[in-house]
C-alpha cells in the first residue's frame, strides 16, 4: 500500500461520508446513488423565501471543494460525481428540487463541457418546473492563451464565497449572477506540479514537471524545469500577471494559494515566501491561504490565483462563514520587528566583582580537581558515551577560572556567584551537561537569594535537573553521587560525611545496567557492569577536594 | 527539483517570514539570529499584567506548529529552533523576557531532551530575574509501552489551545499549569507512516510503513503492512485505545487527526471515514482536523490523538481563538439523510396522453429519417469524430417513436411535448449529443410556455445550447444548420425557405477546418476539409423532411 485508500470505488463515498459526519449537513440517502450534500438548516421555504440559494460541485477528487465550502455564507449545497466527472443531471436537478425557493438559485459551475452541460440541463428542466434558476460558469485558468473555453480551477472557491455572502444579505438572483459574473472577469488561475495526480489503485503516470495544468490530471501546457521554488513561482507569476494585464487589471491584489494535492506545509510556506518577495507586500492586500482550496487528488503541485483587491470583493470574502474549509482572509503587511532581550550578564557577572578569597580558593581547588581528573573521566565515558565526559567538565572548569581570574565572578555573595557560574556553564560548557549544570546552578541560585541556606537551594537545583533533565536516581547520572552528598548536607553532617555519600553514590553506579536517561541511555546493559558513572565520578570528586579544603 | 524549496538552509525562515506576512505578529530582527514570533498586539506591561503569557516551540520542521497557533485564546510567541532541532536558551529567554508580565508565563513543551534542558534553563535564568515562569512537558506519544520518557507529539497543540483559553480568561499561572498537566496526563497519541520525511535537499530514506514513529522523522517502533487505510487506522486505534484504557481513561473521545505532511485531502477523508466506522460515531464527541496540525516535514503518515471529551476541555477547545492554524472542533453527528427528488415525468410524459394526430404524423416522419440516416451520419463521424453520430441520433429518434406509441408523449400541446422530448433525450439518447438536444427542447418548452411562439422558442432553445454547450457558429456543430434555420423562420419564411437554409449551412461546414467546440474539437484540420459535420447534416435533413410534410 503506497496511499491511504480502501476500495478505489469506495474513496468518492467516504470522503463525503466522513464530511457529513463531521459537518451539519443532511445528504441525500445512499440508496439513491446521487451524492448531495446540503446544509442541515437550510429550508427552501425558510431562509430559501428571501435568500438565493447556492450550488455547486462536479466531479469528486478536488476536496475540500465541493462540500467544505457548504455553509451559511457559502454554498446551500454541493453535488458530488465520480472522480473528475461530472455528476448527473438528475442529481444536479434532485439537489436543486431540495433547495430551490421563491428567491431562486444560483449553481456555480466549473468550466468543463460535461459540469456545464449536466448543470445546464438540470438548470433548464428545474426551469420548467418554475424554479428560478441560473448558472455563473467559473473559467479562470489563463494557462491557454486566447483559449475559447478556458477551464474552471481553484477561482471557483472566490465565487462560491461571493455568491454565498451576497445571499446571505438576501440579494435577489439576478444581482448576485451579476457580480459573480464580474468577479469571474476580474480573476486569473494558473497551476503548475511536480509530479502528477495517482488516480486510487493505479500508480501515478510518470510526468515532468508542468506549468498551466488542469484540475483533471491534464498534461499542462508545457514542460518546465524550475530548479527551485522561486522559480516555479516566477514561472506560474509572470504569465499570470501578463494575462491579467492584458485585461486591464492590476495590483494590490488579493493572492489564493492552492495545494493541488500534497505539498507539504513547508512547501507551501516556501512558496508563500516566493511569492510574497515577488509580487511584493505591498502588492497583496491579502493572502488567501496557502491551503489545500481545489486538489487534484494528490498532485504535487500548486495554482495561484490572483485578482484585484476591490472593496466590494474584499468584503465579501472577509464575511464569516460556518463553511469548514474557508481558510479566510489574511492581510498581508511588512513584517514588524522587535529587538530582542539578550542580555547575558546583568548583575551575576561584572567587572571588579567583590572577591571572598576562601571562596575563591575553593573554587580554585575544584577546577584544578576537574582538570587532573580530565583523562581517567573522558576513559570512564568511553566505556558507557561517547568519551569526552572529562573534557566537557574541564572545559566548564576553564569558563570558570577565566571568569575568576578576571575579577568577573562575585565569590562574595553566594547567590551572585551561583548565578554566575550558571551563566558560565550555559554560554561556554556546551552539551546537555553543560545545561543542566547550568540549571543545578541557577535554579540554586534564586533559591539561595530567596530562602539563603545552602544545603536547600542545592536540593532545589536537584530538582530543577531531574524535571528538566528527566532523570531520576539510579539512571546513571551525576544524580546518582549528588543527591547522597546533598541529603547527608540535608540531616546537618560534615562535608566529608557528604563527600563519603557522593563516593559511595558514585561506586554503586557501576551495579546499574540499566540506563533510562543521560549519556548511557543507548549502551548495552553488558558494557556498563562494573563501569562508575563519569558524572557521578566527577561530583565525588568534587566533594571530596571540597572535604579536603573545608 | 522533485520538492518546493530554495536553499535548503534558508527552508526555516522563508516559513516563518510567510507567517509572519500574513498574520498579525512581530518578529525577532533578523539579525540576532533567533527566530522568535510574538503576538502583534501583546504588550505585558498591559494584557501581560492579567493574562499569562502562553510560549512554545521547538524544533522547525513541524508547522504549522508552533507559529501558526498564535493568537488571541493560544499562544503568545512561539521560539523555533532549526530544522528538527531546539532553539537555544537564549531564544527562549528573550522570548519569555519579551512576553512575561505580572500574570507570569507559561512554557509548553514537548518532552525531547533538548527542548526540556533548553526551554527548561531559560526558564530558570528568567525566574532568577524575577520572572514568574511555569512549564508543562507534553509526552503524549503511546508508541513505547512504559517509556521512562514518552515523546511530545501532536497532542501539544491541545495544550496550546487549552492554556490560551484559561489565560485569555484571566486564571492566574499556577492554576493553568495545573489543568494543563491534568490534560497532558488524559491523553494520548499515536503515529503511522508509509514512508519517511526527506529534509530539504536530501532523499527521502527508503523505509517500510512503520507504527509508531515521532515527528523529528525517527524510526517508529515496529514495521507494519497494512494492507488499505481501515487496517492502517485499526493498527494506530488499538493501541492508543488500550493505553487509554490501562490509564482508566474512555470516550466518549474528543479525536484530533493529524497529516503528519503529504497525505492528500483524499486519503485523510477515507481514514476519518475508517475511524469514525472503527472508533463509532457515538463515542467521538468531537473531532478535531483532519488536517495537517503537527508535522514532520512531508512524512507520509497520520497520527491520532484521544481524549475523553471532558467538559472543561471541550470548552477551552471550542472557544474561539485568533490563531490561524487552529482547525476547530467538529461535532461528530450521525449523518441526516433526505429522500432526493427525482421525479422524472410530471406531466410531460403521461400515460393516455392527448395526440394530435398531424404533428404526431410529423415526429414520425423525422424519427423515419433520422432511422434511414444512421448509415450515412456515421460515416461522415468517421472522419470528424468517432463514427457514432448516426447511431447516436437514431437512438435519441426511438426512444421518441418509444414513447409515442405507447401514447406517453402529448403531441396535442406543443410545449408538453418539447418538454417530453427534452426528458426522453436525456434520460435514452446518452453522450453530450443528448444532453444539448435536451437542453434544446427543455428551454425551447420553457419559452413556448411562456410566450407560445414556436420560432422564438427555439432560438430560445439554441440559445441555451450555445450557453451551455459553448459552441459558436463556425464550430463545425449542429447550430450551424439550426441557427440559420430558425432565423429563418423568425424572418417569417416557409419551413422550405428554412429547410434550404439548414442545408445551406450544412455544407459550409465543409469548408470550417477549425473545430473550438464539440466533436471535432480534437481533429487535425486537413481531416475536416470538405467533410460535412454530422450534426449539421441531421438537423438539415430534418428540416428538409418537415418541410416535405408542411
Amino acid at each position: 500500500m503506497d496511499r491511504f485508500y480502501n476500495a478505489p470505488g469506495d474513496v468518492v463515498d467516504e470522503i463525503l461520508r466522513a464530511a457529513a459526519v463531521t459537518a451539519p449537513l443532511r445528504v441525500a440517502e445512499p440508496e439513491s446513488g446521487l451524492r448531495i450534500l446540503i446544509r442541515r438548516d437550510w429550508d427552501k421555504a425558510d431562509q430559501g423565501r428571501h435568500q438565493v440559494a447556492i450550488l455547486s460541485g462536479g466531479g469528486a477528487g478536488h476536496e475540500p471543494a465541493h462540500a467544505g465550502y457548504i455553509g451559511e455564507g457559502m454554498l446551500t449545497g454541493a453535488i458530488s460525481g465520480s472522480l473528475f466527472a461530472s455528476p448527473s443531471v438528475e442529481a444536479v436537478l434532485a439537489a436543486i428540487r431540495e433547495v430551490c425557493g421563491e428567491a431562486g438559485c444560483l449553481l456555480v459551475v466549473k468550466n468543463y463541457t460535461g459540469d456545464r452541460l449536466n448543470f445546464g440541463l438540470a438548470a433548464e428542466r428545474a426551469r420548467g418546473e418554475g424554479l428560478d434558476v441560473a448558472m455563473v460558469i467559473v473559467a479562470d485558468d489563463v494557462a491557454i492563451e486566447n483559449a475559447p473555453q478556458p477551464r474552471g480551477i481553484a477561482g471557483t472557491v472566490l465565487v462560491h464565497k461571493l455568491s454565498g455572502h451576497l445571499a446571505s444579505r438576501e440579494l435577489p438572483l439576478n444581482a448576485i449572477l451579476e457580480r459573480a459574473e464580474a468577479l469571474c472577469q476580474r480573476m486569473g488561475s494558473l497551476g503548475m506540479a511536480l509530479s502528477a495526480a495517482a488516480q486510487p489503485g493505479q500508480a501515478a503516470a510518470e510526468r515532468s514537471p508542468e506549468l498551466g495544468l488542469g484540475i483533471h490530471n491534464e498534461t499542462g501546457t508545457r514542460e518546465v524545469n524550475p530548479k527551485n521554488a522561486d522559480e516555479a513561482m516566477r514561472l506560474v507569476l509572470e504569465p499570470l500577471r501578463d494575462a491579467l494585464s492584458d485585461r486591464k487589471l492590476s495590483g494590490p491584489w488579493i493572492a489564493m494559494l492552492n495545494d493541488l494535492g500534497s505539498c507539504s506545509t513547508q512547501e507551501m510556506g516556501v512558496l508563500t515566501a516566493s511569492l510574497l518577495r515577488q509580487l511584493g507586500v505591498n502588492q497583496i492586500a491579502h493572502l488567501i491561504g496557502p491551503a489545500p482550496l481545489m486538489t487534484s487528488l494528490d498532485m504535487h503541485g500548486f495554482s495561484l490565483t490572483l485578482l484585484p483587491a476591490d472593496d466590494d470583493v474584499v468584503e465579501a470574502l472577509s464575511a464569516p462563514t460556518t463553511a469548514p474549509a474557508w481558510p479566510g482572509l489574511h492581510v498581508a503587511q511588512a513584517p514588524a520587528h522587535f529587538s530582542p532581550d539578550t542580555r547575558q550578564d546583568h548583575e551575576a557577572l561584572a567587572d571588579d566583582a567583590p572577591q571572598d578569597p576562601g571562596t575563591s580558593a575553593l573554587l580554585e581547588r575544584v577546577i584544578e580537581t576537574l582538570r587532573q581528573s580530565r583523562q581517567e573521566l573522558d576513559a570512564l565515558d568511553a566505556k558507557s558515551g561517547d568519551g569526552d565526559a572529562g573534557a566537557s567538565m574541564e572545559s566548564g572548569a576553564e569558563s570558570i577560572a577565566r571568569a575568576l581570574s578576571a575579577n568577573r565572578l562575585n565569590t562574595e555573595a553566594l547567590p551572585l556567584m551561583f548565578a554566575g557560574i550558571g551563566q558560565l556553564l550555559s554560554r561556554e560548557m556546551g552539551g546537555s551537561s553543560g545545561v543542566l549544570l547550568s540549571i543545578l546552578f541557577t535554579a540554586a541560585a534564586a533559591s539561595l537569594d530567596r530562602r539563603g541556606k545552602l544545603d536547600e537551594a542545592l536540593a532545589a537545583g536537584v530538582e530543577k535537573v531531574q524535571a528538566y533533565g528527566g532523570a531520576k536516581p539510579g539512571d546513571r547520572t551525576m544524580l546518582d553521587a549528588l543527591i547522597p552528598a546533598i541529603e547527608s548536607l540535608q540531616r546537618g553532617e560534615s562535608l566529608a560525611q557528604a563527600a563519603q555519600a557522593a563516593r559511595d553514590g558514585a561506586q554503586a553506579t557501576a551495579q546499574l545496567v540499566r540506563a533510562n536517561a543521560g549519556r548511557s541511555a543507548y549502551v548495552p546493559e553488558s558494557a556498563l557492569k562494573g563501569v562508575v558513572d563519569p558524572g557521578a565520578e566527577a561530583v565525588a570528586r568534587v566533594f571530596e577536594a571540597l572535604a579536603t579544603m573545608g
